[in-house]
């Protein structure tokens, strides 16, 4: 039989190894069978792999998941999860226990489908979404690089480890990961990718016949072929990417998915569904292991434990030279890495809101987000910007930020180029890294490109903080391609999700102290190209924006009806509400800058902001949505379609979102 | 002067050229001028390389610019749209007057800040959104080499240009489409690449430094690059790229970005503003122009009219051609291209519709999609289907598009990799090119990653059609990266896109139907991995989906309550009604497969529909935009946030998606 003398072959490469790996094969193998449902292919095919690099290479201490200096190691090919429960529990995370495995995929479990971050220690980042998990490496690798900068090499010194399979590769995010990878030239990020020719429909050769390592090569990369079933050529590959300091490295490790089992190895029968209970005992015959499911031998065991206490020496060097650095530096790095902001940040956004209220300004909320973040960043050297080359339009580029990320001197900003989805998923890297609040800048209308990895940071609870400039028609003449219409609505439905359309400078800054405190949830700043006036003058230090909605004008004694607007359009509103209450209508009008804020609210708030009385609302988006607020679409001031391509004050007044079109409104509510 | 003497020996090489060149710059630079807005940079930069593909290679007649062999040309670059309108205008398409040119970005012209399908005669796909024009020229050149494999190469023989910048190939989505276009071998698909070396944020250097060539060499290209203002060095790379018939090429043209502008060619500053008046004229003086704004000498404008019309030979003989095939040829083929449906269709339909109604099934809604794929499909040879690497769970491949796409022979069924954003670009070409109807299949979570291309498909009104599947928490273990949540909502939220959810094997089938029919509106399925009862067993030849929603069930004699529901969640929906039938409540069940289309309905026909008495929605997913039919989101059973990795039966319970929680919410509403 081909497969088992292969197999034979193979496990004389090197024995010991072998038998490691064949931990990992059993386990994913009795895992998947136990779900009935599942990936054992990919965890087969890459567990000598995955049993060099813990075993050689990794620098982690299982007893510590959260040291800050370990290796990350993200499995991007997240489909392959049992690959990495496996190595977990294996190597002794006290939360990975034996029945967790048994329990794999079943509610409750920190065994999900695919692994997600924050809810099983030691996964460095969700992952599943193919390709994504790859980006946000490129984002830890940054992190790494700059944190080291700020902090010396003796603090922060670690590789990022990525294993990705054709998927991530086929992708266009990969692409957006390798060539930003290799333009900033991050030579600790290493990768390797399991080269099996095969994806659920078949041979890669049904979509995929390109030479990735010359596309690397070509993204300036240092690229490594070799067996993926050989132990030793995986290590000296290893080793010779971690001697390439200037370049990321991808290691192709040409393996057999399913690798073991007689009938499904090398083939997409292996790759998604379990190996059925007659495949799964022929494939342990066939790689020699006759243990029980879920057992693993003694001397097997202690192995793999002692592997997961590798790291622990290094990990308790690293503690000493903390130890030993000045109290303020130590005091510092322990700040940025648990996410607390610093004293002098509230000093910073005090001065800043008395200068809004000192001295007024009419001018783009793009514009009043960037004079937020002058104010704010010197205080927060976690924070670290950029934008998807839009820098100029979406004004996220500030003097405290204003070193650029190069190959050569890990700045504050980076320019990522034009790659919305890239960005943000790298960005989710910095997040999860520790010891950054990212930011990044493109138009609304390209949240599109960006929105699985927008949705990643929601699922993950993290805060990144998305920049989304030109926010509805009112870019005026690049026209409906760049207006965003249904955006503010799409972005709404996603849970976890602060969606900010703050009205003017005030609230602008109000938006980018939630979105700054904000470590668990993402912030997305919908920002406006045109100007408007400063509505909020009345001194406070309460941030009204913080309830996401609140009373910014009441005219006239009685409330007759309520005007509802965000963004842009409140100047609107308060207009319209000005000109109402000249004709005898009491107007309040609330500004509602984050809907997701609104609704955490006491209900005793909502319903006094919302008041009894008629409402209307305004906004120049689609409808869609706010019926959560107003009787019918009828009372929405807002788009039915696409927008179109003219100077933005003839887009208002052709597409009806004016101040007439209000008050008509609101007669026509009032009459009946 | 430097650049002046640059210009002077670039117009040495060849002055006609040159001078036909300077047109367009010269309408470029007055239009962007008048509108004060857009962007001179590109069309100043690569006017020779146009003026060279316009001269002597693209197959077009300005008269007829829909004639179906006609070369196809995108400008993926679509923000450089005066390159094109000049050319439009030049080459004397009638629509593109020099009033268009003069009201560019002006609401009502069809000069839009960005070229627009079926808005401008002459556009070939709506671009600016980068990366997507180069995606669907891609779908554009898979579609003309199957319609020649059907129709023979005497009928369809043309090639697809695209002109693209540095943006284009920094988006993902671009090696997306790259690496699809090697892997097919599109010989007849030619990419002029405008490498000027700088994108917004300034020079490439700052995020992009990689071998563009190499990495299309690696994906399977022909590649060339030359002088972009040198016409012969040009014209010699296309013959070169036309000779080239079994792989895609692309010619790197070494450009100067504004071209003729003293003080601002070569730099960022040309790219997206005015020019200036002074540098204007400065550019002018340069590049030795003297006639007033949007006026063009009279021997050029007929140079350029004799250009319009190099076609209309091909053309006729084209047509002479078809007239000369037997008439049931030419009838299919003008069918084909007409958009019409064939007769056998409508005896498909019935059968397959009388079929379900003789034997119901028990099946998901992503096999009742297949059986209806199954049943049409030989009725309509323009049906080309597909997936991103998911065929065996969309269920998109059926008997009659069973042969695959390759290289060697251009079958029905196109395999895209993973990669759904190109898959998704790709189908639209392959809509705008005409003669097809694509459908392609992926996770409805990752139509995030999608996103965008399905916007345009809206936009631009035409009828791709998505197939996604694993449409709620109903697909179990994968867990919640893999669980659509929001995804209805913001799909709703979008206009112009049909979005189904049917509930059984029938309305899989209706809205298929619809789908098959609507040819200026995208429609997206979202179907269910789980089993569903068929729940429309009456006969009848009505595709009540057609309207959206309608009464599916009535349960006693009174409507006490209503109850919406979509999909998988009807039939838990009909069950709560009769239960709570039992209890002496009348309920009326509505199925709402499709909200844009119930929206559409005369208000007689909705109010009937969604009844007085009290509704509750129910739906696997967030509760976003329900408030549109009820009267708040307490009264909708859904989703609050992210899923989880469970069984299926047991997400439905732990999210409290069942029939219990159906009957607690109507009493509650009843009683109060």
């Amino acid at each position: 039989m081909i497969l088992s003398e292969t197999v034979e072959a193979k496990a004389k490469l090197d024995p010991e190894n072998f038998s490691l790996a064949n931990c990992i094969r059993a386990l994913s193998i009795d895992a998947v069978e136990a779900a009935n449902s599942g990936h054992p292919g990919a965890p087969m095919g890459m567990a000598d792999a995955a049993t060099v690099l813990f075993r050689k290479h990794l620098k982690f201490d299982a007893s510590q998941p959260d040291w800050p200096d370990r290796d990350r190691f993200v499995l991007s090919n997240g489909h392959a999860s049992m690959l990495l429960y496996s190595l977990l529990h294996l190597t002794g995370y006290e939360a990975m226990t034996q029945e967790q495995l048994r329990n794999f995929r079943q509610w409750g479990s920190i065994t999900a489908g695919h692994p997600e971050y924050g809810h099983t220690p030691g996964v460095e980042t969700t992952t599943g979404p193919l390709g994504q998990g790859f980006a946000g490496a490129v984002g830890m690798a940054i992190a790494e690089r700059r944190l080291a900068s700020e902090f010396g090499d003796d603090l922060v010194d670690h590789h990022t480890y990525v294993f990705l399979g054709d998927g991530c590769l086929q992708e266009g995010i990969g692409q957006e990961a390798a060539s930003l990878a290799g333009h900033l030239g991050l030579g600790k990020l290493i990768v390797l990718y399991d080269d099996n020719e095969i994806t659920i429909d078949g041979p890669t050769s049904v979509s995929f016949s390109e030479d990735v390592l010359g596309r690397f090569t070509s993204c300036g990369w240092h690229v490594h072929r070799c067996d993926g079933h050989d132990p030793v050529a995986i290590d000296m590959a290893i080793q010779a990417a971690k001697a390439e300091t200037d370049k990321p490295s991808i290691i192709s490790l040409k393996t057999v998915i399913g690798f073991g089992s007689p009938n499904k190895a090398g083939s997409a029968s292996s790759h998604g569904s379990p190996l059925g209970t007659e495949e799964a005992a022929l494939a342990k015959t066939a790689l020699g292991w006759s243990a029980e499911p879920f057992v693993i031998p003694p001397s097997l065991r202690q192995q793999w434990l002692d592997i997961g206490k590798r790291g622990s020496e290094a990990r308790t060097q690293w503690e000493s030279r903390l130890a030993c650095r000045p109290e303020d530096v130590a005091t510092e790095f322990n700040r940025r890495l648990k996410a607390e902001l610093p004293q002098e940040y509230a000093t910073a956004l005090k001065l800043a809101r008395h200068a809004l209220f000192q001295q007024p300004k009419k001018i783009a909320t793009r514009k009043a987000s960037q004079l937020a973040l002058e104010a704010l960043a010197p205080a927060l050297p976690e924070l670290i910007g950029g934008s998807a080359d839009l820098t100029g339009s979406n004004l996220t580029r500030v003097n405290a930020v204003d070193s650029q990320y190069t190959k050569e001197r890990p700045g504050r900003y980076i320019g990522y180029g034009v790659r919305e989805f890239g960005m943000a998923a790298a960005m989710n890297g910095l997040s999860v890294h520790g010891g950054f609040i990212p930011y990044g800048g493109t138009f609304l209308v390209f949240s599109d490109y960006a929105r699985n990895a927008i949705r990643l940071s929601a699922l993950m609870g993290i805060g990144t903080i998305y920049v989304m400039t030109h926010d509805s028609i009112g870019l005026g003449e690049d026209g409906p391609t760049h207006q965003p219409v249904e955006h503010l609505a799409s972005l709404r439905a996603m849970p976890n999700l602060h969606t900010f359309r703050p009205a003017d400078a005030v609230e602008a800054l109000e938006c980018w102290d939630i979105a700054i405190r904000s470590r668990t949830t993402p912030s997305l700043m919908a920002l406006s190209r045109q100007d408007v006036p400063q509505l909020r003058t009345e001194v406070t230090d309460e941030n009204l924006s913080a309830r996401g909605a609140y009373i910014i004008r009441q005219c006239g004694q009685h409330r007759d009806l309520t005007l509802l607007a965000t963004g842009t359009e409140v100047a609107l509103a308060v207009e319209a509400a000005a000109a109402l209450q000249a004709q005898g209508v009491g107007v309040t009008v609330v500004s509602m800058p984050c809907w997701d804020l609104f609704e955490q609210q006491p209900k005793a708030y909502r319903d006094e902001i919302l008041g009894k009385a008629p409402r209307i609302a305004v906004e120049a988006a689609g409808k869609f949505g706010w019926t959560r607020y107003v009787a019918s679409e009828e009372d929405v001031i807002g788009m039915n379609g696409f927008g179109a391509s003219a100077p933005a004050d003839i887009l208002y007044q052709k597409f009806n979102i004016t101040g007439e079109a209000i008050i008509a409104r609101a007669k026509a509510l009032l009459t009946n």
